[in-house]
């Protein structure tokens, strides 16, 4: 592990299997071309990092049975190929996860909307993702973020979910004359719920986050320190939370929960978007009336919209928005790190639930440097 | 009911009590300021009305507690106000159903996408329909029609809502750089379904059409003849067809049926849209496998929207696409009109099922002339 030799430490699992994260080592990167050398400085963990760890989700790169962890990161880059002129050494930059497969979306600019869907995903699916000392990518993934937000850039990449989310609605919604969306749900308290909140804060909407722990936790905190409200679902049901709220313009699902992304349904307002957020892994079946759903989204042409990953766009919206939500709320953003850890000596408390634990990052750089 | 007769007959309901279909005698009407005067040709008959008769949708005016039915309507301008600019008498005219009630999505000119929902609509809801000899209406819901489309021009109110979600998907597929939607399906082959199958076909897209009728029968034999496929849901599933197809783009559901409005959901590909366009008025529930249908929304971007009504837009779209349809299959459009009552001596045939039936029309010009 010194910085002479010809591999590097990386924190991996074999995916399928439950239980397996472990230490690899995997070869030095070099950079060619219009790749730069990228320095991992952090990581974030996220549930569907869980997901992959318990052996339920993922796949390794073709030529192996090992998947390198990590797909939330920030890093330094700490060299260019020949070809790189939108980056310089020494800048801190995040990464998209998603590289394109040639269908027509990903041709297009929009990999996010891969059609074909045989993308692979940094750390998730078919390629090594950022839980590793450094890695190189095309300069054409990796955005650069002001040094100011070091402390809050690894969160970029959950942000562009929800910039997505928004961008998608509002792109939606341009079939409108008269869109001006004032009264947002939000689902879930996790870092997507927590920053989708704070998304819809900075544009000045009226926000109501439902969660289930009661108050006070420091999700709540959050919640109330960027001047939504928080709810817990089990203070107040959704239907009685839509009765005394103005009509709902716009709704982000974050739980994980499908039952409560098709109760969301009846709780938006005319002409609302509902987006769909969290990937549900399991087998749920659950009765519904469907007549009065249907009758409803109807008669109030509503719209109920999947979204997953996010485009180049959405992380520059991102990078942007995390100096605006600075400005804003001094700090507030940072507390959603909740807990760090080191990858290279803690990797057994990756997989750990952490009460009252937000988001958890994984400090990457070696304890020498 | 001479000429010179201060009222004239129309087809009413008393809202609410079944089977209360009956003639009435309503004021002759006088255009004033910017209104048209129209002599009624025919109204179509459709599953709405069906439901005002039974007594189970619509309301009356204010200060009545009797409905004129009918809002399906092609007629002749037979005078016109001071300042009318648009029309001129001898012009046929269809007319737009819904009535704006100043919210900020009618005040924009979209009644069509009303968030206050306290709107009118002729013939439905506290509006007198166009099942009369004459109507007065302001010239700005009245939209001319080519004398060639005569005979079919009736339909242009239900070609009208099919026009409204092709425009809405197209409107939201905007966020998408390659929206190039191929392969469709169409639940249902009432009018709107064989309108929509039709629309789509008119514009090339591949189009299977579902509906529970075995063929032959004369709804299928109009979609063969658009060039769509018309399958049996009795001799194949909607599962069995998505199999067999290409990825759906587009899914246009007009059957009714809310159980098939949440089946559609799983059978929409990547980045597709399900417009859902019935009302279903019942109470049904339904166990939906829910953990799945949120993941593959979710994974794939989908879209599902309600569309309900139409805007003037939607109208003169529909009037153009009248005349495409008689330019591609000719003849075909007016197939969908397989019964003719009179107005005012059938109207106890009214309410009833006719077999094989597509599309009643009722004609409102008195016999005598």
């Amino acid at each position: 592990m010194t910085a002479s030799s010809s591999t590097i430490p990386a924190v991996a699992v074999y995916p399928g299997q439950a239980g397996s994260i472990h230490l690899t080592e995997v070869p030095r990167p070099r950079p060619r071309g219009h790749q730069a050398l990228v320095r991992v400085r952090r990581v974030g963990v996220c549930g569907t990092d869980q997901e992959i760890i318990a052996g339920t989700f993922g796949s390794p790169p073709a030529d192996t049975s090992e998947l390198v962890l990590g797909h939330e990161v920030l890093g330094e880059v700490a060299a260019i190929g020949a070809d790189v002129r939108s980056l310089a050494v020494g800048d801190l930059v995040v990464a998209t996860v998603r590289r394109p497969d040639g269908c027509p979306a990903c041709q297009r600019g929009q990999p996010d909307m891969c059609v074909w869907r045989t993308y692979t995903e940094r750390g998730i699916i078919g390629a090594h993702g950022f839980m590793v000392e450094e890695f190189v990518d095309d300069a054409n993934y990796l955005i650069p973020i002001p040094a100011a937000l070091e402390a809050v850039g690894v969160l970029a990449e959950p942000l562009s979910v929800v910039e997505k989310a928004l961008r998608h609605a509002n792109l939606i919604q341009r079939r409108l004359n008269s869109w001006a969306p004032t009264t947002a749900l939000v689902l879930g308290a996790g870092p997507i719920g927590l920053l989708g909140t704070m998304l819809l804060r900075a544009h000045a909407m009226e926000v109501v986050t439902l969660a289930r722990r009661p108050r006070p936790n420091p999700a709540a905190a959050i919640v109330e320190q960027c001047g939504a409200r928080y709810v817990s679902s089990r203070q107040q049901s959704l239907a009685a939370i839509t009765a005394e709220l103005p009509p709902i313009d716009l709704i982000f699902e974050a739980t994980g929960v499908a039952q409560l992304a098709f109760a969301a349904m009846g709780a938006l307002g005319s002409n609302g978007v509902l987006v769909l957020l969290s990937l549900t892994g399991g087998n749920a079946t659950e009765s519904l009336p469907i007549d009065l759903l249907n009758r409803e989204f109807v008669l109030g042409n509503k719209v109920m919209v999947g979204s997953v990953n996010s485009a180049y766009e959405d992380f520059t919206a991102a990078v942007a928005d995390l100096s605006r939500f600075e400005a804003l709320w001094p700090g507030l953003t940072g507390q959603l790190i909740t807990h760090r850890l080191n990858g290279l000596t803690d990797i057994d408390r990756i997989a750990g639930k952490i009460d009252d634990g937000i988001k958890t990052v994984i400090e990457m750089a070696p304890p020498s440097r």
